[in-house]
């Protein structure tokens, strides 16, 4: 079924006020009078409708209301250094694929392309983040931010999360499979509680060999990605799939 | 260190002959006389190089010869329906960087996409594949060729694999987790034991319900990649990721 977003102020007892974007697009659907489509609030509930009676199409009559399937019980934040070209576009709409609930894009040492305009930047990843997550099931619409510099990105990783990993491909002893069993299979992560996974991965140089001694010194785990070298933009979705692997969300 | 691959003919006692590509990037490096570099066989060992006394570097001489570290211990088969635009190009690039040992290419009923001109099609993806493996530590180059129809793809699937999986996005009971668990977990699937797994992926559209059945009819299990829909170049690498993942090789 189509899926729109709307704000929770649209939403009425029984009826959906649909925006100037979303009417547009329903009208090139030319649905049936009896067709179903979803609207989402963006915070995990969907709502099944179906057009009303008005000519103009901008009201949507809720038939059913029910949880989104798309959202996982465990709550992932991305840090993602800035990198060339359209690979953070790429980085972006795979993690929204898979799971993610934030993005924070930071700057790193080695990072070769911090854009001029940072909020242009993120808008336009905030928008992949919004098609993204219309087209793949998701309750949610992930925010894009940018983080800063990378002691900040690290130490806004740290707080608030129940486990964060820094990704580092010199790195080849402590392996994400071991980190993760670990940690989900501890008593305190049952599936009632909501679990914070922070992620943070390099630009397309990789991290500073200080850059690493600074996370370390935060007590975060330093974790391959296994012996093959991932290109920066892919280690976010590979990070994210086995996050959602091993806490049982795929 | 930068990486070449090169024919098991090259290769000699203790040096290897380069071939015209290689030697003309070698001459872009300017490497100093004793920096090392990596030539490959193509079949797992590495050889740890320097350049040898002759001035037009076509000869590589061998100071170290090593088990190439990128090579899993499972063979992963990737069976990936024709699409559109790029995507197959993305699904090549990312299957090498997650291990994949072989792509092959199949027409299946919703494909929108099938090119006119399919060897030329293959030999750009195989370029992808080569280039690909020369930067992220591969012992092999993954051979992408052409699997003809559906029905095909699917036997060529099964023969010679000990676990043959199926992603249908409509599936919803058995997840991935449950079948990689149980397979890997099994006495017969130790470490010493070469495994063979072959995945097979669908088009933008996804699978017709009967080509669903006829993986079914084979026997092979029928698998959720999940409840948020990944686009269709997404499957094959997180596909891979949960196999190398499981299996000890991320």
């Amino acid at each position: 079924m189509t899926r729109f977003f709307t704000e929770p102020q649209n939403i009425s007892n029984k009826t959906i006020r649909l925006d100037a974007e979303d009417t547009k697009h329903i009208r090139t659907l030319r649905l049936r009078p009896d067709e179903q489509f979803v609207v989402c609030d963006g915070n995990g509930t969907d709502y099944i409708c179906q057009l009303g009676e008005r000519d103009d199409h901008t009201v949507a009559e809720i038939k059913e209301q029910r949880k989104s399937i798309g959202e996982p019980s465990v709550k992932c934040r991305v840090f993602i250094a800035y990198q060339k070209g359209d690979r953070l576009d790429f980085a972006t709409q795979k993690s929204v694929e898979l799971g993610v609930h934030e993005i924070i894009l930071f700057e790193s040492e080695r990072c070769i392309a911090i854009p001029h305009d940072i909020p242009k930047k993120v808008a336009r990843l905030q928008r992949i983040a919004f098609e993204t997550a219309k087209l793949c099931n998701r309750g949610i619409i992930p925010i894009v931010s940018a983080g800063g510099k990378f002691a900040n990105a690290v130490d806004e990783a740290v707080n608030g999360s129940d486990l964060t990993l820094f990704f580092y491909e010199a790195e080849d002893q402590l392996h994400i499979k071991d980190v993760l069993e670990k940690h989900f299979s501890s008593p305190d992560n049952d599936d009632n509680h909501a679990v914070t996974v922070s992620v943070i991965t390099g630009p397309e140089g990789g991290f500073e060999p200080h850059e690493v001694d600074i996370a370390r010194s935060r007590n975060i785990p330093i974790v391959s990605l296994g012996p093959r070298i991932l290109r920066s933009e892919t280690a976010p979705p590979v990070a994210l799939t086995t996050i959602m692997y091993q806490s049982g969300n795929l």
